[in-house]
């Protein structure tokens, strides 16, 4: 797409840190990590999110980001690391070319935690069914 | 796994919201949700984090969080949502059974963003080389 910053990345006219290539997928360090090792994973093919993307090519995303995840964890010497994928506006999604993200965590570094809610047993069987619905 | 939670939904023996089953893969409503509708997706077998899941188990997963993700997002009726999955205490993983969580977002719902730092080139590509040199 010509105007998305990661095809650019993925045709080399924009340079980045890159951990991995192969035919379909190009691992690189986000240029704005959370913590040092904090590494972006991409289709090269352009597409906007999870539901955009061909079964095969989010497969073969998936073992990629694990073991792109084995490599941050040992390289970061974390224990523990968030993957995290933002999809639209308004879930913080920046660059609308799928990204996954694999964030080292440090002990005790005071990241948040979103707040819970509870509602109503009758409201969550609604939700449940109108999801149910809703797979094709 | 005995003492796991997950463990004891899979087998039926505690009650879930159930949304999505095949015969590797569960999908069930969370029960602290962050918004309505949030969903957890779990393999049945017992892996604590990604980088235990056999590739297979994990390709399936990632397509059936695919198409769960869409059903989330018709019958929320929302724009945006995230994909997350925590691995170790460190990254806010509560439940050491692979979870991966489907979080519908709502437009202006002020759930935080973390912050960014900024690494001295040198740094960066250090951490770029020793994740290289750690891939398996």
């Amino acid at each position: 797409m010509e105007d998305c910053i990661f095809c650019k990345i993925v045709k080399g006219e924009i340079p980045c840190s890159k951990i991995y290539e192969d035919d379909k997928i190009l691992a690189f360090l986000d240029i704005n990590p959370v913590h040092k090792g904090h590494t972006l994973v991409i289709p090269k093919e352009h597409y906007e999110g999870i539901v955009d993307m061909p079964d095969d090519t989010l497969g073969e995303l998936a073992k990629v980001a694990k073991k792109i995840s084995k490599a941050v964890k040992k390289a970061t010497d974390v224990d523990g690391f968030n993957i995290i994928q933002n999809n639209g506006v308004d879930a913080g999604q920046d660059v609308f070319h799928f990204h996954l993200h694999i964030i080292p965590r440090l002990k005790g570094d005071g990241l948040g935690r979103w707040p819970h809610q509870k509602f109503p047993e009758e409201e969550m069987k609604e939700i449940q069914e109108a999801i149910i619905k809703s797979i094709e």
